[in-house]
């Protein structure tokens, strides 16, 4: 199998996070801050190393102003929330996955907030000019992806967060596709709320993620429940992690996500970032040459978190995603890939794209074997 | 390490769980129900079954009304803050956690519920007859543990499911403490909800559990999210689980989970129950033996899901629990539990109680030499 839907999540994963998981699980997997006795302090202190090396990564300073969760999208409804107050207004973007779409438009038919959606041109890109003029004197937050989960374009996130930050608007960035592509700095970006997933560019396991809350930032949660802090308060603690953090975690998770972070941090992201980029090009120069095929990722290369989106003129994405899979073994992913409104920015809502995404663990040979999958169907449908 | 904090999490799990998740994760852990490749499927298909497995466990006879959670904490507040309405009343009882307190209190704080808390007997025993008693026109919604984390003391929850159901009153049941220690069948107890952990009792890891919601009732959920269904819809799909599962799933965790069932199943749950029964009374008869020791689970053994809770008169709980760690290398857990309303119930506010939790993989030698090592502690005490 040559595993292109690493957007959906990353595999493999470095060695080094099953093995740790793993022994984290047979030997020392107690509940972390629930107890004092060794194993489970153990538990902790692994959670609490993991947290700081992962808060670390963000350029966090306080590492307590980063609570687990089990995916980003638990982080993005957190964040979302955790902030809004009735007749507040929001500004997103054209590109966002349901994770955002869906709880804003919830809130918007809730009548909570209006909402406004800057579109963006014919490759999802926005004009940050167009988030100034949607500003108003009840917009609380601005929420943008730092990636598209369809076509991979960067978004002008460090300009956004001026913007907002300037106006003492709310930043709230949806990492989940760039985290561990991107080099992602909260303070030099003015990030308010960082929501990210541990399973896909962090190169962690399924069932983690997280939310970053600046310092100042209060609030709301969606859930409550016991934090081994405070016990006999009947309602939840104020303070950060536990303010978020209801129940037990997933230790195993957090401790393979953070020696996810650490491959990154030893092999260097930008290493990463250029390695991808290298397949990428090679990909997308390759399906240039390919008779019938339609790209909807920008030739910029560098503004991509490593994400070739395209479709066979006239042929349904699926189907091509199929044949990929049933007959060259590669995992890619077709459809609409829960970004309903990329999809009508890149007029592909009827067709869907078919989506590759690399890894830092993809090869050259791999890319060259694709291409000429590519080829080989190209023939079939021209 | 003699383990004996199993009402936290249990530990260890059986092999199968380690080598299935650690399989899973290596070979084909992608993206389930996302997108249509072979690794895809696979993943999918493991899920699919993982919640057949599980939903069988309990007897719910359509498995797609389970849905799958970080944890118990989160599956308790979906299920609470779901069928919630501004106005409503709601029971529980004496001894719940903080997962179950804290969502209530604050819903009563923010005065969207009134609350009625069932008191109990100096071991937390309720008196069915004073449900009944609270319950008035508004209530919707009745909320039990299934055994108390403190004391293990098992709840009346066929007795509390008749009276809900004959009044039309929701009937949530958590089973954080109780799952995988007593048989649940959520239609002879006519529970309509029922929230449970994947990593105590049911032997899964950390980062699972679930939510069972009855057909027939509507649950606004805490969250919304991609759930790769329904995508170009800009609002959260109704059908379960759907509805619930908001983002990626943790595929490796709801695999070991299964496996964790299954375990279960092949050994026999009675089977299970009765030797930590006799674990139980061994340890609690030894006891009743040792000079200046007060014990606050009942003799009624076959009534306990696994907890022997017990205190040397006048000396701190944590001390007690700190010395069985440092000297004898025994895991307990001191101090309040997240329960505080328990152990008020208890008479053990200021003093906490130490707690011994059994599993299916301690053994007599295990409480024997616990027996030893508390005998020693208590010619230091008296």
């Amino acid at each position: 199998m040559i595993y292109l839907d690493n957007a959906a999540t990353s595999f493999p994963k470095p060695l080094r996070v099953y093995d740790e998981m793993d022994r984290c699980m047979r030997t020392y997997c107690a509940n972390p801050g629930r107890g004092g006795h060794a194993m489970s302090i153990a538990s902790g202190k692994a959670v609490s190393e993991a947290r700081e090396k992962i808060a670390a990564f963000f350029n966090i300073d306080n590492s307590l102003r980063l609570a687990f969760t089990k995916n980003a999208t638990e982080a993005i409804n957190i964040a979302i929330k955790g902030v809004i107050k009735p007749g507040d207004h929001v500004i997103t973007t054209c590109m966002e996955h349901n994770a955002v779409i869906r709880p804003l438009k919830t809130l918007e038919k809730d009548g909570i907030i209006s909402l406004s959606i800057v579109e963006g041109d014919n490759f999802g890109r926005i004009d940050i000019e167009r988030i100034i003029d949607y500003i108003n004197p009840r917009t609380r937050l601005i929420v943008s992806t730092l990636s598209s989960n369809v076509n991979g374009i960067i978004f002008p996130v460090k300009e956004m967060g001026r913007i907002a930050r300037t106006r003492g608007i709310l930043f709230l960035v949806d990492a989940s596709q760039g985290a561990g592509a991107e080099e992602i700095d909260v303070d030099e970006m003015n990030i308010d709320l960082l929501a990210f997933p541990g399973h896909k560019g962090l190169l962690g396991p399924q069932g983690t993620g997280g939310i970053y809350i600046r310092e100042g930032i209060n609030i709301t949660p969606i859930m409550q429940g016991g934090t081994g802090s405070i016990s006999d308060y009947l309602y939840q603690p104020e303070m950060m992690p536990d303010l978020i953090e209801s129940g037990t975690l997933n230790t195993p998770g957090i401790i393979g996500l953070a020696y996810g972070v650490d491959f990154i941090n030893k092999t260097g992201l930008n290493n990463i970032k250029v390695f991808k980029h290298s397949l990428i090009k090679r990909l997308m120069e390759g399906m240039e040459e390919i008779k019938g095929i339609v790209q909807y990722s920008l030739k910029d290369i560098d503004n991509n978190s490593g994400i070739a989106a395209m479709n066979f003129k006239g042929v349904d994405s699926s189907e091509v995603s199929y044949i990929l899979d049933k007959e060259f073994g590669i995992a890619t992913r077709a459809g609409l890939h829960c970004a309903p409104l990329a999809h009508k920015t890149l007029g592909t809502t009827g067709q869907g794209v078919v989506r590759f995404s690399v890894g830092c663990f993809n090869t050259v040979d791999e890319i060259d074997y694709t291409l000429k999958a590519l080829r080989k169907i190209s023939s079939r449908f021209n």
